[in-house]
């Protein structure tokens, strides 16, 4: 058992957030297919200084939001990184601006199946074009211009997110410092790529899937549900399930008489599934794992030779017990980083939590990005000072 | 890549097999509940000597059936561990006479929820009573008395085949000489019951389930397909994935132009959850994987105890790859024969199939059986020549 978990507060000391939207009018996507008009959701933490060289962009996973810390003022809920953002926090708010933002193809406020397709006046729906990891950058590329932000101190984020950070050090190394790619991977295997489908399969196999087209009517709860529940079990760990249940069963008194409702996992599993749909929408499912799954950032030696000499400093992070985004993929990601000659960190860090340790509050992460980031921070400002740097 | 692959004939040395029906007039099972009557289903291979002391008994797994090996007379296949028996082979029926036998709750013509409840004249459905590995195992053994053998000279099997092995030992060690547990566990850990778990859920979610008494209307096929989906990717591993799809994807010429249609595991998942749903009933399903996650041998101190100074001899078989019933669960059980003083023999076999290894054509796992049951076959032989075994 870990016995290292940071107390997370009831309230936050980034008191009361309120998602804003920043519209642009179009966007060309990888597929050739143009989207427009285009919103991005985003949150923001901190303060911009005046010469905008302290920003940094967290981008979330398969099913985050742009409500990465404080209290949100429409849920009243905490943010999903809501123990690495604040003052003196890892995102030190103290020191740095943060930003992040809904992904496109999202359906927690930017553009996504579920936002109206001007040209129908009724939700995109099944309708909605295939879009990349690419894409979803790009679109945070244009947010980041209408921030007036020429660089981005740092950008992080995990699982997909780390993709969007491999992602813009590929694409946009003139815009990026420092990078923190944390469980992740250059792209999907075989087995991440089947459990990804599995869970579509759930969705596009429930009677309310309708190719997608099912707003206004019955939505496809049940499939979405056993997505997420299937999702579920590769966040966690062998490990992690064990000492959170092992083979306990759930007991519920009923009038007086004690029923035996099967394994306490099972009915965890269920309820994980439940609150997901109230959530989430089945067509953002679909087409974000499409992208994460169609992901692929090359090949070793191309990567290798077009990382070459990149002046991004990196801080690579994986997790000992993540078996879905097992720590060899990290090591690729390092192993091409170090022949590229980049500046590279890597740490492993040991949990048994699974995938999601990097979403569940412990020490180690805070300490290692705080550390990354003040160190290089202090630099890059020298640098600048300097005239070595625009 | 593994290059020790054994060809599989397309033919069978075994010949065309039938498979038998062995009737008794009721079972109690452990819920108290009585099945009256009882079918189960069998094969034989090899003849039983006069003395009646080489027989073996192989169990299957979730999937499995009576059909082990030879070419089915009824559906013209060969049976699931076809390279494991057969004259010299691993189970040699030169030597052996070897018994299969399709579980109690199965829909290959053992009693299960397809079969006809005599009470109400059709089939059980959702009211077929709940069974457990020690339901399945008395079945198993009142076919063992039918073909008037007194003692087993071995009992193998992987995975749920595995868990029947360890319940012989456990309530039948006057009845069993040798055991060869594969792939296997004391108990389910509460990652491979949240496995099984989101398999049930798929069905039960299929709009054609109505609580099982789907017989002579439209099945819970698209519910089943998914379940064995999910099921078919645990059984693999990472490994073997990446081997044998890595990710290319599913190129379709059609009318002359080529469709992206995803990527090859996509479409050899669908393949998998579409041929399973030809072969299998869903209610069989969702009771034997429940038989399964409900099994508990006893905690370490009690096995330990109960199985002190016995007289069979083990064979304990893990792989390497095997994630899903992983080799530390292997490692449990010979801990526990370790400190209890038996005879154990432990092999973890170094393959990059996954779960599914123990099925797949390979010479460790026949080298190690046909080694450990000839030599134990001497001994037993000659220890009853002796008079020092009955």
């Amino acid at each position: 058992m870990n016995d290292d978990k940071i107390e997370v507060p009831k309230d936050s000391p980034n008191g009361i957030v309120e998602t804003k939207y920043f519209e642009f009018n179009s966007l060309t996507l990888e597929s050739g297919e143009e989207l427009s008009p285009v919103t991005i959701a985003y949150e923001t933490y901190g303060k911009l200084n005046e010469k905008k060289d302290n920003a940094i962009l967290l981008c979330h996973a398969l099913s985050g939001d742009a409500h990465v810390a404080g209290l949100s003022k429409e849920t009243e809920k905490l943010g999903w990184w809501e123990f690495m953002i604040g003052p003196g926090r890892a995102f030190d708010t103290n020191k740095y601006f943060v930003i992040c933002s809904n992904v496109l193809g999202g359906c927690k406020g930017s553009t996504g199946p579920s936002s109206i397709d001007p040209a129908k006046g009724k939700p995109y729906g099944g309708d909605f074009p295939e879009i990349t990891i690419k894409d979803i950058v790009n679109a945070q590329v244009r947010l980041i211009e209408g921030l007036k932000i020429k660089k981005l101190f740092s950008i992080a984020g995990g699982s997909m997110g780390g993709m969007q950070v491999i992602e813009w050090a590929y694409s946009h190394p003139e815009k990026v410092v420092t990078a923190i790619p944390i469980a992740t991977t250059f792209h999907h295997s075989a087995q991440q790529i089947a459990f990804n489908e599995v869970g579509r399969i759930a969705i596009t196999t429930d009677p309310n899937w309708n190719n997608g087209n099912y707003y206004g009517g019955k939505t496809p709860e049940s499939g979405l549900a056993l997505a997420r529940m299937i999702g579920h079990i590769t966040y966690m760990s062998d490990d992690s399930m064990k000492e959170k249940f092992g083979r306990r069963t759930q007991k519920i008194v009923k009038g007086g008489k004690k029923l035996n409702t099967g394994f306490e996992v099972e009915s965890y599993l269920r309820y994980q599934g439940e609150a997901f749909v109230k959530r989430f929408d089945a067509n953002t499912y679909i087409c974000v794992t499409k992208a994460i799954d169609f992901y692929d950032a090359g090949n070793t030696k191309d990567l290798t030779n077009h990382f070459y000499n990149t002046d991004i400093k990196f801080l690579v992070i994986s997790y000992s017990h993540d078996w879905i985004y097992p720590p060899y993929q990290a090591k690729e990601i390092v192993r091409v980083l170090k022949f590229a000659q980049a500046d590279v960190t890597y740490c492993d860090i040991s949990k048994s939590y699974g995938h999601d340790a990097f979403l569940i509050p412990h020490e180690e992460q805070g300490v290692l990005i705080s550390h990354f980031l003040d160190n290089n921070y202090q630099k890059y400002i020298n640098k600048k000072r300097a005239g070595q740097e625009k």
